[in-house]
C-alpha cells in the first residue's frame, strides 16, 4: 500500500499530493469514487453516507472521491454536493485524502465548484474537459490552466469520453503536467492503450510526480503492471477490501493474486446489467451499487436521483445474488 | 407577426405562453438567443446587454431567449446567469415574452436554475435532454416531467444533439406535449426531416397550441413553409431586423421575399468560420457574433467566455467584411 | 418536368449528364433508387425487376438510380450487381437516364464496379466517400477524383453520413464540381442547411450544371424551394406516381399542392418503422417497401436480402394498412 | 511458442484450426496481419510480398493475416485480393497457418471473398460484423451464421469499430462460438475490459477452443495476461521478432521481459504517426509500416494504395530515425 500523508483540511496551499509540490508522494493506491446515498425524497442522507465512508475506511482504501460520476454528480444540486463536501470532510478528518469532483460544463462554472471544494478542506479536485459546448484541444489547455490557477491544490484531469464525448490527448495531459497545471490523470476511457502512453510518457518526459490512476475498474492488475498508481473503482463501494487486497497484492509482486482478485471482481461486476433495456447504464449501474450496499446493511435505501429510474424488487434480489455467490451477503 | 401578449413577470402562474393554458396563443415570431456581452476581465456587461436587447427590441423581434447556447450558458456561472435575467428581464418589463435556459445535466441541478429563472420573471423555460449522463428515453420523460411539475411555466425542450448527443424522437415529444408537460419544442438538430414528424404530429394528434421553434436559422423560410411558429436564431442578434423581415414576409405569404431574405442571411452566417481550425465552432461563432455586435456599436468588447480562443484583430477585421457586404455597417 | 434526353447506352464518352458537358443540361426530376427484387432463394428476380422499372416509368419519373443503398447494394454480391445492371439496361432501353451506384470501400475497389456500370451502359454513376478506412479530406478529393478520371461518364457524389460516417464538404464538393470531378450530388445527409450551402455555392461559383439532388424524401418540396434539382426518393418505388406529382407542382409554382402531396408521402412513410426494435432500420425500411410493391402486384416476393430480418405477417399486413390509407391498394 | 500444425491448403473440411474441431489446438502466437506491397503504378509487387512472407516466418511468427486492415484490404481490388491470396498460400505451402480476411459489407458480399480465400487454401477467415447498412444484433448472429455455414473452414470475429462502427458484444461472440458458428475472435476495438469478458465468459462457459487473438498491439503483455491466446499485431510487420521476443517471454512467464519488450515497441509504434494531420490516420500509419519495410531493405517501394496520401522524403526519413533508435537498421 501507498504511504500516504494526512490531509490538512485547513491549509488550502499544502498541495501535499500530485505534482505541484515536488519532492512529496504522488497519489495512488485504492480511491474509490463515493456513492452518494439518498433519502427516498431525494435528499442526501448523511447518516449513510458517513457509514458508506466508514465502511471504505474499513476496507484499507487510500483515499476518497467524491462527486465524480459514480457519485451522481450530474445529479445533485449544488446545495446536495456541498452536504456531501461537508459531511464527508468532516468525518475523514484527514485519515485519508480526499479528491472532490468538480463537473461541470466549463471552466467558469467548474471554478464555483472548486470554491465550494476547498471550503470544506478537499485535498485536491478532479475536472473533466469541457462539454455541452464543442470544444478543440487549445480550448482544453486554456479550461484546465484556469481552474488551476485558481485552485491552490493538486488538479486531476478527468477523462471519460462516454460523457464528456472528448478523449483526452496523451501529449496534451503530458504538456499540462510539465507546466504545473495537472497533478494526474484519472482514466475512464477504456483505452488501455492511451493509459500506457500517458505511463511511459511520464517516465520519458521524466514528470514521475504526475499519478495516473484507472478508472478501468476491470483491468486494473493490467493497469498496475503498466505503471498506473492506483485505481478509482465504482465497484470499490460494493467491495472497497476486494480493491485494496487486488493492489496490495500487486505491489508485492503477486500478480497471480492481484489477477485472481480481479477475476472475482470482475464475475460481481456483471451486477451492473440488471436493469436491463428497459433503463440507461446509469440507472442500472448505479441503481446495483446502491442496492448492493443496502443490502450489505451499509446505506438505509437503495434511493437514485431523478431521473433515474429505479430498479425493482426483483432487479434488487438479482443483485443480492450477485453479492451472495461473492460471499458479500 | 405573431400578437404575443405582454410578460406579467410577477405572477408565476399566468402560463400565458403555450400549451398549458389552453386558448391562449402559442409562442411564435423571431425570439433570438440573446448574446451574453462580458467586459475583458469576463464579468456581464449589463450595460451592453441592454444595448443589445435594445436592439433586437428594435428589429422587431416577438421574444427573447436567454442563457441558450448562443449566449454561453454552458460557461456562464449561476451568479452570471443570474445577473443576465435579472438584467433583461428588468429592462423588457413586459414588452416581449422571455424564455430562459436552464442548461444543466439533469432535472435536480435543472430545478437550480428554473428557481432562479422564476424569481426574475422568465414566461418560460428552456430545458435539454440529461446530458453527460448516458441517458435513455424512459428517463428524458421523467426528466422533463420532473421539471414541468416544478415549474409552473411553460417549458420548452431544446433539441441540440451535438452539445447533449442525444436526438429528442417525435413521438416522445408529442406524447409529453399530449400530458401537459411541454409546451413547445426549439429544434436545433438541423434534422428538418424530424422538425417536420413533430409539426404534421401535432396536427394529427390535435396540438395545436403546442410550439414549434426552429433553430435552423439557414432554412426558416422552409420550417416555416412546412408550418414552424418561429425562429431561433443565434445570426439573429447580429442582424434581427433580417430575420424579422424573413418572418413577416412569411406570415404574409410572400415567400419569395422570404427566401431571398433568408438566402441574405446565409450568406452573412458564413462570418461564423472566420476562426477556423485553430479553435472550436463555439469559439469562431460566439466570437464572430460578438465581434460584429462590437463593429455595429451596439456592445462594448467582443470578448467571449473563457476557456473559448478569441479571435484576433486579423479575424475580427474579416467580420466586418462581411458586415459590409450585408450593408450593415 | 425537366426536358431529359434519351440515353444513349452505347456511346460512353456522351456525357449527357451533368457538368462534365458544359451546355448540356443537368439531371433533373425524380430518379427513385430502385428496389432489387428477390427470389426466396436470394437470387435477382428479373422479371419482378422489370415490372418495377415498368411501374416507375408508368410514374413518369424522370431517371432510374440502380444500385443505391435502397436497391440493398450492400448486399448484392456482384453477379447480382451485374444482373440488375443489365436487367434494367436492357429494360430502360434509353427511355430515361439511368445512374448506377458503385458502392465500395475506396476508389481502387470502386473502379471495378463502374467498369461493370459503364459495359452495361449506364449514363452516370454515384459514389460515396471512402468507408470503412478512416478517412480525410485530402483522401476524399484524391479519391473523387481517381474515379472521374476513369469514369468517362458524370459522376454523382452520394452523401450518405448514417453509412459512410463522414459528412461530405459543401467547399470540398464545389471545389471538385469547378475542376470537373463531380457533376453532382446526392445528398441524403438529412442536413437541409448544408444542402443550401451547396445549392447557394453553386450559385455563387457559376457552377449551373452541377445538379443537386436530394435524398430526403420528407422534406423534397422545401428542397425544391431552395433550388435542388430532384429528389431521390426511396417511398418513390411504392408511390412513384407521389413524387412525380409532388416534383411537377413545384415545377409549375404550385407550392401548395407540392406540401400536399409531401404531406401525404409523408405519412405513408412511416410504413419503414413497421419493424419495430427487433430488427434494424435497414431491414424494417427495406422490407416495409419491398413488402408494399408485393402487396400492389409489382413484385413477386417480398424478400430482402440476407442478414436483414424479415418481416413478418403481422407487420406486413400493417403495411398494407398503410397502403390502403393511402388509397394504394 | 504455440505448437501450431500445418496448414493443409487442399482440404478444405480439415477445419484444423479453433473451435469447430473439438479437440484440436486452438490458434495461438504472432499472427501478423501482412502488409501488401504494391507497385509503383499500383499493382500487387509478389516479389516483395514473398521477401515480406519470409522476413516475418524469420521472426517466427506461428501464423498469418492476409487481407486485413492493415493489408489495405479495404483498396485492394478483387483480382488483387486473389494475387496476394495465391502468392502468400503458395509461398507459405504449409509452414504456418493462413487466415484470409474477407472485408465486406454484409454476408452475400463476404462470401464471394470466402470462396477466393478457400480456392487459394486459406486455413481460416476473418470477417466483421455488417457495415455501411445500419445493423443490428440479430442481424450480425445471422450474418456470422451465414458466413459459417458456407465456409467449412474457421470462422473468425474481427471487431473493429473504428472501421465498422459497430462494438461486438462478448455475449453475442459466446452464443455464437457456442453454436459452433464462430471459432475465435480478433478484437482490435482497444476495449481491454471487453476483451477480459470475452476471456472470462469462454472459461465460465468452457468454450476452450474459442480463440482469442489481441489486435491491440500495444497492451499484448497485458492481453496475454489476462488470457489472451495471441496478438495480431501491424507493427509486427516491422518488428516480427519483437513481437515474438515478447510472446515467448509471456509464455515461459517472464513477464517483465514481456513487458520490456512491449515497451520498446511502443516506442517503436509512434512512427504511425509521423504523417500527422495532413492526412487520416490510415494513410499515415500503413505509409510508415510501409516505408520502415522499405528502409530495412524487405520491400522495394513504400507506395500505398490510392487513394491514401504517400508520406513525403521528410516524413519517410523520420520513420529511418524510428528504426535507428530501435536498432533495425
Amino acid at each position: 500500500m501507498s504511504v500516504v500523508p494526512v490531509n490538512p483540511p485547513l491549509d488550502r496551499d499544502a498541495s501535499f499530493l500530485g505534482a505541484a509540490d515536488g519532492g512529496k508522494v504522488t497519489l495512488s493506491g485504492v480511491i474509490p469514487p463515493v456513492c452518494t446515498p439518498l433519502t427516498p425524497d431525494f435528499e442526501v442522507d448523511t447518516g449513510s453516507l458517513t457509514r458508506l465512508v466508514d465502511h471504505l475506511l474499513d476496507g484499507g482504501v487510500d483515499g476518497l472521491f467524491v462527486l465524480g460520476s459514480s457519485s451522481e454528480a450530474a445529479f445533485l444540486p449544488d446545495r446536495h454536493r456541498r452536504t456531501v463536501l461537508d459531511t464527508v470532510l468532516r468525518h475523514v478528518a484527514g485519515q485519508v485524502p480526499v479528491l472532490a469532483g468538480v463537473i461541470d460544463m466549463t471552466a467558469p462554472r467548474v471554478l464555483s465548484h472548486v470554491e465550494a471544494a476547498l471550503d470544506a478542506g478537499a485535498g485536491g479536485i478532479v475536472a473533466t474537459a469541457p462539454f455541452y459546448t464543442r470544444t478543440h484541444p487549445a480550448e482544453i489547455a486554456v479550461h484546465f490552466r484556469t481552474i488551476a490557477k485558481r485552485a491552490g491544490v493538486p488538479l486531476y484531469a478527468y477523462d471519460l469520453p462516454v460523457s464528456v464525448h472528448t478523449k483526452l490527448d496523451a501529449s496534451l495531459l503530458l504538456d499540462l503536467a510539465a507546466e504545473g497545471v495537472l497533478a494526474g490523470l484519472k482514466d475512464s476511457s477504456g483505452d488501455d492503450g492511451g493509459l500506457r502512453r500517458v505511463i511511459l510518457g511520464r517516465r520519458n518526459r521524466d514528470l514521475p510526480s504526475f499519478a495516473v490512476l484507472t478508472g478501468s475498474e476491470l483491468t486494473v492488475d493490467a493497469a498496475l503492471w503498466m505503471g498506473a498508481d492506483g485505481v478509482v473503482p465504482g465497484l470499490g463501494n460494493v467491495d472497497p477490501h476486494g480493491y485494496v487486497r487486488l493492489y496490495r497484492a500487486a505491489k508485492r509482486g503477486d500478480w497471480a493474486a492481484a489477477r485472481d482478485e480481479q477475476e472475482r471482481l470482475f464475475r460481481l461486476f456483471d451486477l451492473v446489467r440488471v436493469g436491463g433495456p428497459r433503463m440507461g447504464g446509469s440507472s442500472s449501474a448505479l441503481g446495483a451499487f446502491k442496492a448492493a450496499l443496502h443490502l450489505r446493511g451499509i446505506i438505509a435505501y437503495p434511493t437514485t436521483a431523478l431521473p433515474q429510474i429505479a430498479l425493482d424488487s426483483e432487479e434488487i434480489a438479482r443483485v443480492g445474488k450477485y453479492l451472495a455467490d461473492a460471499a458479500l451477503i
